[in-house]
């Protein structure tokens, strides 16, 4: 049952945009890289939100929110961040329309030009660190833990479904610190959550390390990172943890009264994850037949479909299934019970195959005799039938062996798939016929980064936290190195 | 201990913008219009938004996300629309910035001027409508039930507080009907979520009714409001729901294909709360001492106060309170222990008197012998001595007292303030001298209406929908009238 779907083995990239479209994750909207997020996909975003939400509130942070407007002059306070940001943003010039000479449309109205152009965020940190310099007088201020889930807008010229589009949703924290062990320490902690979620709630395995310089976030002094595994075997950044030092304290002149009687400039840390989220958890576990979802992050864990012959079975069939219902709610299993006469039950089948709803449960006329029901997994396509008596309890167990499943499948892929090279030929070699992470010693300069990356595409996702000191010579340039970095061509 | 606030009698407008401040809610941003929501703000907009959002989806509705930015022509499909909300808008012209020549800097790059300007969203008809366009086939997609979070902007001339700002937060349903019996619907089901939403949660009373023609949205066949009376007798339009008839699926030809065949235009219904709930909330019941928030929404609902003498006996408090906390969690109570050194116990007292926080306990070293607590209301500002064996009851209770005493407080003041009156001197007096809302005739004319408002500033707030027939006179042109309607000055 493909539905039409592209096979990934041969075109991934039209396999992934069919595939969120045809589940109803997403679509293209009328504005040029901006997408809709259907209510499918929204709702597997709400979980992931949930999660973190929590996740961050149990760390002592608390949301808040800041405008969506940056005066144009702030982006160039930070001499590092505006030449990262300024170049492709959404810019505010008039406050008001008028109607057209021809009566027939709208025009912008000249009179109603802005002063000082307006952009819209493409990050906060600017009209953040502007208005922490008022919340900032003394120690007794800090630390300040404030977190933002908010819309975007970077203008990208080649945009994917939610890798990459002009607007997108996202969470940036923000933090301000007396010392810089404080800030150094909130980024790890963040980084650690963020290892967590994906590990334990998208069942995706990430590497956790450090980025080069060319990879920084720009007006940070440390960028570190999670990458994920993708099947194509290309990687995905799929979160940021930056310690800014006190790069944008300078910037906005924002210091506070030491206990000792002095005064010192802050320390910060910004962090974010974002609905390019949902695109590493589609591409990491689906596939030729549509979503694989983990239970953890599935809008619906549950369905239930009815295979009835002659309506007079209806509601002897929905009495049954109702109990069992029942049962899994009270379990907290999310359950959807599809009666809908409008659709065969062959159509729902796909359908939710379709859509990874992790288990699907269907009911006949036989099973009404054996009081039984048909169990169907979607990681391994299996299919067994189970006594409807402990159904609950099966159904429960059966969402944590998926949970974990998943992510082991995803864990050994990428076992297979992390290779150490010593050649450059070799390097070479793997990224053409295998992908992959690929760990090599690299010299440290940003030229042999660079020229890497022209002659291969691969770049430096990270320095792994734990990479282990041994000595060895760039690959490139043959100049000594103390530690292997995690090559891998990108998203 | 007033904390430097102004007092409502004196200038209620000064009063409100001071808490507003003071209570650490909100303050204003360097953009123009727009204003930060600060944690505590936020928390607040926090729980709005889960209790709002359960409703939502209790009633079979569905989160999604639409893009931020409206091609400039989309405005103009719908003629009444575009006339209501063209005006005063944030219109993006340009999608790249430059350096300046002088290299300081950063200008709008000419050459990446939009074909045709994006209009940061006023509100979302139009984008979604266009999209329901692709959604929409058959009889069997209907009915759609969809509402987004989002941020939304208009610029307004004058702000304030939550109540009117350039950008604000809200949620905006869309939803689209088979029939016009089942739109209208829909809009009453939406309109009784917000009038139970704001008497249960925010324990303000409100009326529930029709729109004028001069108040309706622009676009909607009819719009329906609640309407809450604040402490200086204005009324605040606190949310608002559209029936839009087919006037959206006309103008973005949305169509169906019907169970018999034939084929349909759409009935549609849009419906929106914002962040100007807060406004209303603080509004509602707070006093010259600061916030009084009803339990149900206050961030924190019970703060412990340890006074403390000698530092050695702080390990004792502690102990103690960490008791009497985890009985509070299990009720699921938010409980704060405020056990800073930095701040004094007069200072704290002040603070979360300031803020609103419904219940205080306070345990110094006589209540360490006594195994007692001293429990102050932030309502009635009433003490008392409790024990502490049963005191997570005592608290649990009294939250639900106070939430129902707050709302009994609002409903009693509104039904003083509501007044029915026979002759247009009798209504100048009353709005000169009382404000409030008043009751009375009205010929139903847009003319009448404007005149009044133009004399007397007061609007038509709404129609009420249990209004009795009853023959009268309007009060202004002394033509005939079947109904009275509700009259007030507004926000």
């Amino acid at each position: 049952m493909s539905k039409g779907l592209p096979k990934r083995a041969d075109d991934y990239s039209a396999w992934y945009n069919e595939l969120v479209k045809k589940a109803d994750l997403a679509e293209n909207s009328a504005v040029r890289g901006c997408m809709v997020i259907k209510p499918y996909g929204y709702s597997i975003w709400e979980k992931m939100q949930a999660a973190l939400d929590k996740m961050f509130k149990e760390t002592g942070h608390s949301n808040a929110y800041f405008p969506l407007f940056i005066p144009k002059s702030y982006l160039s306070r930070e001499a590092d961040h505006v030449e990262g940001f300024a170049k492709e943003c959404a810019v505010v010039t008039h406050y008001r329309l008028k109607s057209s000479d021809d009566g027939k449309g709208v025009v912008v109205d000249p009179d109603a030009k802005l002063e000082e152009e307006l952009i819209v965020r493409p990050t906060s940190e600017t009209i953040i660190w502007n208005t922490y310099k008022n919340w900032i007088q003394s120690y007794r201020d800090l630390p300040i833990l404030v977190n933002q889930w908010a819309n975007v807008v970077r203008w990208e010229m080649r945009t994917r479904f939610f890798l990459r589009t002009t607007e997108f949703l996202w969470q940036e924290g923000h933090t301000a610190h007396i010392t810089k062990d404080e800030a150094v320490e909130e980024t790890y902690k963040i980084l650690n959550i963020y290892a967590k979620f994906a590990e334990e709630f998208m069942a995706v395995p990430v590497l956790k390390g450090i980025k080069t310089e060319t990879e920084r976030f720009a007006g940070a002094v440390d960028t570190y990172s999670i990458e994920a595994l993708m099947q194509d075997g290309k990687s995905l950044q799929a979160g940021t943890s930056h310690f800014l030092g006190q790069n944008f304290a300078k910037a906005f002149d924002v210091k506070f009264a030491t206990k000792e009687g002095g005064l010192d400039l802050v320390w910060g840390t910004s962090w974010g994850v974002s609905t390019r989220l949902i695109g590493g958890l589609i591409m990491a576990h689906s596939d030729d037949n549509g979503l694989v979802l983990p239970p953890k992050l599935a809008p619906i864990q549950v369905v239930i479909i009815p295979i009835i012959k002659s309506k007079d079975q209806y509601a002897l069939i929905d009495e049954k299934v109702s109990g069992v219902i029942q049962k899994m709610k009270a379990r907290g299993i999310s359950v959807h019970y599809d009666n809908r006469d409008t659709y065969k039950p062959g159509w729902k089948f796909a359908e939710y195959e379709l859509k990874g709803v992790p288990l699907r449960l269907a009911i006949g006329p036989r099973d009404l005799e054996n009081n039984t029901m048909e169990l169907a997994r979607r990681d391994t396509l299996t299919k067994e039938i189970v006594s409807m008596d402990n159904i609950d309890e099966i159904v429960e167990n059966l969402l944590n062996e998926i949970q974990n499943s998943i992510f082991r499948r995803a864990m050994e892929y990428r076992e297979e798939n992390t290779r150490e090279v010593d050649s450059y030929d070799e390097f070479k070699k793997v990224l053409k016929n295998k992908g992959g992470f690929v760990k090599a010693h690299w010299d440290g300069t940003a030229e042999t980064e660079a020229k890497i990356k022209n002659e291969t595409k691969a770049t430096i996702r990270c320095i792994l936290l734990d990479e282990k000191e041994e000595q060895g010579n760039c690959i490139y340039s043959g100049k000594p190195s103390s530690k292997k970095v995690v090559f891998a061509k990108a998203y």
